[in-house]
């Protein structure tokens, strides 16, 4: 096998380690938690299927792969709970590092690719990236609504940092982040978040 | 919230239940076995790193929908393994049955856009589908190959069982079967993979 291809096989290989990567967020109807992989294979087709809400005209395959892609770093950064400010002060820095050595097993376009797209996500500076991180947002709120507020519940969360969070959604999708508000109204109702 | 959204979100919760559906395939370094979500969300990144090696001129973004779709139907029709005979004489039925109920929970355009996927990736009859099921075959072969052939000395299957099946990703990709076959004569060598 050539050298270029041994590369890209690597890299293939080494991703398998993203479904050991777990979140905070459970399944639906209280199951277990959920991986990085599963995750991100679950945001991709919403993104597929829900392109019609993003607020600007999108390539939904650039999308589609910034949505799948963007978790890789976890594997060696570690996933960082999206309400653990701690945890948020290193993340930058972590996963710079694991991104630096996990794309480096590729080809040097592709490495240089992966950089690209991972930034982008991370900046969240074009429609695409917009999109894919109101997708981010979406999928894990629909399995905590599924929950009954599960993940919400469990980490004590106050509807303010969740409204920081999905703040992001609008600028990805007006019509999704309405939803979004009504679901989390919803559930202050219940006591799942709490106030403040 | 409007019915056509609504019907959306109840099929993308509903989907979150593809992560229960276990496949033989076992993780890479003797892991736990795979789920149907996982291993699509393999197949799409896969197919987005490798897409130089298809045979034919593609269009990723389909390439990479009907990676991440194709399982859906499991969740009702459950999985069937690649080399149990018995099970793939009512596979295509239960399928039918399957996509019938659960595409039907999405608007009419989107319901007969997902149908139409799944039959593209079926019938494997465009240059998209054929490297899409390249995919579909390279993903779960690479696993056995880095857990030292663990599936294939689970169930006793035979390299003519393997040929069989790997007859598809020529279809798709010429280079890949190429290594495949490489691969194959490998695990053949050290008795994992029984002959005949």
């Amino acid at each position: 096998m050539n050298e270029r291809l041994q590369k890209q096989i690597d890299f293939i290989v080494k991703i398998d380690e993203e479904k050991n990567i777990l979140r905070q967020t459970h399944l639906s109807c209280h199951g277990r938690r959920e991986n990085d992989a599963e995750h991100a294979w679950h945001m991709a087709i919403m993104a597929f299927l829900l392109q019609e809400y993003s607020n600007e005209k999108i390539d939904i395959a650039k999308v589609m792969i910034l949505c799948l892609i963007h978790d890789i770093v976890e594997i060696e950064a570690g996933d960082t709970y999206a309400y653990d400010e701690e945890a948020k002060k290193t993340q930058a820095q972590r996963e710079k590092k694991a991104a630096e050595h996990l794309f480096g097993m590729l080809p040097d376009d592709q490495c240089a690719m992966m950089h690209a797209l991972f930034e982008e996500f991370e900046h969240g500076d074009t429609p695409e990236a917009r999109f894919a991180r109101a997708m981010d947002n979406f999928q894990p709120l629909l399995l905590n609504d599924a929950n009954e507020g599960e993940s919400w519940i469990e980490h004590d969360v106050a509807r303010s940092s969740i409204d920081a969070r999905q703040k992001t959604t609008a600028d990805g999708s007006k019509k999704l982040y309405e939803v979004i508000e009504t679901i989390l109204d919803r559930h202050m109702e219940l006591g799942h978040i709490r106030k403040g």
